[in-house]
């Protein structure tokens, strides 16, 4: 599987439903034998701020997904760089679990960014030297400022690779060390599982053309003529005059199979499955096509009773290869809609139904408001799968991170029988907001005036500021830290100004920098 | 003491050695009856992005000095909030160990830079809101957006103060909780020790006169004549044309004290004390004055012998007052160079000390070169104060942090008897390179070429993001993540644009947004 093929993959096929049978992932390239970010930087160095923050935050989550798939299912992902991986080939390289690099005197690892492009290895190269591979950091320096790289023998040594092989045994040797993985992992596995087809996701007729593929071809919004985008159990709604949008999600519907083997006749059409695939579409949609909308106001409607049943069904069936797939897909795309640059409120009405998997999304939220209204059945709810099966970024359950103060808050959540009425879910610290009817639509009204009346700069960094409280991983580091770097040296002129290095990239001018240190 | 007052007694007065009988710091307001950032939002909104990032910074590392003192020291810091406290006043509360806030009807606690200023709460404020006092996610979010904050109720129930009281009860309850902490700190503390008197750092004759004001006077640059800067101890020499310096320490004389009165008799002329005031002046005027000096070759001169004795004096004696105030003072300006964004190459020739507490210099530089000639004596030494006397933000050992693919190394490096020369050194994984005396002089000169061709901005987000790998703490967050959002937001047009809110701030024309989110 190529760079690009696999990019691709990660976007576009929810996880590894499709091929459980995979144990083992191969990265090469076919011809030319280069990997490199060679077609990225001309297109960095063409494209928007907002492209390049949105091009790198994709292309982290891809890493992530990559190594979050190793992790959680088991299947190795091994680079075999059979010519010099550079910039973004290397980065994708240390996302693997192996790196081999062929010894034909000529082809080397490289980051190049900082002495070429006046820019970072940002889509997590420079954490991942010192935090995953733990290189030492002198090295790391000298490395990352090198343009043309180490060859086999010093990579090794410094540990940017595991092994080099000539190129005459450069096959042989990953042939080898694939049959070994495989032969290891045979012991364990269960006994070839059948993947399912995932078709496309269609979207309403009359609205939009479906742009499934909108991280890879993000940066041509479309005229912002169409007031909506309808997907089974997603929907947006736009208010572009008021720079907001209503995301709404509907629940499963009643009597869902409960049995692994009926799941995995539904195929793509299962719940969660369809559901958070086309949640995953709504928020990359959102990120790259709409960059007005500030704010997302997230809705939920349907029965709280068959979201808690589709819930048990993944509890009770989590050991099932699928069911474990499906889970993972949520819990990335959850982790996406925690990455997203842009608020998100959760409205809680009659007839929602944030509960389970779905109360998620309210915790994800940088704000929630419930009505609170006697006459009327307004609940919320917990399910086994908020314990552990969606974590954050830093490791942490959304509970966690909210109770951090009071750990046993959480405790006392899980503890509580059924459903929260209102005053029980403010009482518990679960909802930030419980206006009575009478204020209710005033107070989302002005909240939503206000929230997008602010710098979204200063609400872009505020947000991922507050929402990753805690421990911190690499891939928070790789988010907060390198990220907040990147987008910062991406404005800057020693980068994108007429005499930056990344606009004078391959043409024969030279960039000339501003030598002050900040 | 006041706000201002104190900003100036933690650079001023390098820790505490001065005032070590004091047990409480009350940090209040006489009048106006208000903490707030007023004078440096104006002065921010007319700074250059360079000063604002300097300025930042430099609060920053006040306020984490001044948990460092709470933590290591055990003198409590109390917040008594007689007025409002905003922005920078709030910030500086919540680097106090206790908040408590007038109850009059009209004072409150906020962070408005979001709302009003189109800024974050950058130094420290978002970071220690849900890490330090863990306050849940979406209460900080509505804090942070609200211009005129909270009072004292909502303010308490939220974990934003620890108490509030009535305008006549305040100054009351103040005293009677410090009353309680001297009571409680008595039973365990040294009977009245007294400080020492710390006098300014004299700066040789015919030099740019002393600057020990610099972190305040930031911002305007002296004329570039002078070629260096003398003290007594450290040296600074400026290549200006090439945009790098020469900053080099001088080890201690032979025969200084053993014994911690003998020491407090020498005062402020003794070589620990001295010598790292002097190196924390040194790196705050490179900061602020020397904006084009991109990197920094650090050497030492004198007697490894020597440096061992201090070190060995300095650790039998840390349980004393003054040697652990002492010891904790070097910690910080060795925290201080971590955290200065300019990059540091140590060099080491014949004459040099890198031993103990300079061989920190080594480790918290991006690179060392050590000169391999047989026909000299070239060394460095490790002493036991490298085992944890100077942690960096991340709470490892600069040894710790340097093997953290191999912890046994430092064990190794450790158990390794005597000094070790450049063969030994290069062997045990203690220098980068060890050129020989033919490649010596050739090599330094190329890679000060090279280093100080790159781009400035590039080499700031590339060190910030590998100099701290491993463990993520409070100071890192606030050094990594919020520093490097709060950069990137200083740079945007929604700040500072003719349009952004920081530069309309205070003046009659509104701020203007383009409401693009990133």
């Amino acid at each position: 599987m190529t760079w690009a093929s696999i990019l691709n993959w990660q976007m576009r096929f929810s996880g590894s439903v499709e091929h459980p049978e995979v144990q083992a992932v191969i990265i090469t390239s076919l011809k030319p034998r280069i990997f490199c970010a060679g077609a990225n930087i001309y297109m960095l160095g063409t494209s928007s701020h907002a492209f390049k923050v949105n091009f790198c935050k994709f292309t982290n989550e891809t890493r992530c997904a990559i190594e979050d798939d190793s992790r959680a299912s088991g299947r190795r992902y091994l680079a075999a760089l059979n010519g010099t991986a550079s910039g973004g080939g290397y980065e994708l390289a240390i996302a693997c679990d192996e790196i081999y690099l062929v010894d034909d005197g000529n082809s080397a690892v490289s980051l190049p960014e900082v002495p070429l492009l006046g820019v970072l290895p940002g889509t997590g190269g420079l954490t991942r030297l010192v935090d995953k591979r733990k290189i030492r950091r002198d090295r790391a320096d000298v490395f990352s400022t090198l343009a043309e790289g180490l060859k086999g023998k010093r990579a090794k040594e410094w540990g940017l690779i595991d092994d080099t092989f000539t190129t005459s045994k450069f096959q042989s040797s990953i042939d080898d060390r694939v049959a070994q993985i495989v032969n290891l992992r045979s012991d364990t596995k269960q006994a070839s599982p059948v993947g399912i087809k995932l078709g496309p996701l269609t979207v309403g007729a009359g609205l939009v053309p479906a742009r499934s593929d909108s991280g890879e071809r993000a940066g041509t919004s479309p005229a912002p003529t169409d007031d909506s985008r309808e997907y089974k159990y997603v929907s947006l709604k736009f208010h572009r005059d008021k720079r907001y949008a209503d995301l709404t999600m509907r629940g499963p519907e009643a009597g869902l199979p409960a049995s692994a083997d009926e799941i995995r006749n539904l195929g793509d059409d299962y719940w969660p499955l369809r559901a958070y695939r086309e949640l995953d579409d709504a928020l990359l949609y959102l990120r790259v096509n709409e960059p007005e909308v500030g704010l997302v106001c997230v809705r939920t409607e349907g029965s709280i009773d068959n979201v808690l049943a589709v819930d048990k069904t993944l509890a009770t069936n989590r050991e099932h290869w699928l069911i474990r797939e499906i889970v993972l897909q949520m819990a990335r795309v959850l982790r996406r809609l925690d990455l997203t640059a842009k608020s998100f409120f959760s409205i809680i009405e009659p007839g929602s139904c944030f509960a389970g998997n779905l109360f998620e999304l309210l915790l994800a939220s940088d704000r929630s408001y419930m009505l609170n209204n006697p006459d009327e059945t307004v609940e919320v709810a917990l399910s086994e799968l908020n314990t552990g099966a969606f974590p954050m970024s830093n490791g942490l359950t959304r509970l966690q991170s909210r109770f951090l103060a009071e750990p046993k808050k959480a405790y006392e959540a899980f503890a509580h029988e059924g459903a929260f009425d209102t005053e029980a879910a403010d009482a518990a610290g679960l909802v930030t907001f419980a206006p009575d009817d009478l204020d209710w639509e005033d107070e989302i009204r002005v909240a939503i005036e206000e929230r997008t009346s602010l710098s979204p700069d200063a609400l872009t960094g505020m947000e991922a500021s507050l929402r990753f409280a805690g421990p911190e991983t690499m891939d928070t580091k790789i988010y907060g830290r390198l990220t907040a770097w990147q987008n910062w040296i991406f404005q800057r002129p020693n980068a994108v100004g007429p005499n930056g290095a990344l606009t004078n990239y391959g043409k024969p001018t030279q960039a000339k920098f501003d030598y002050k240190r900040t």
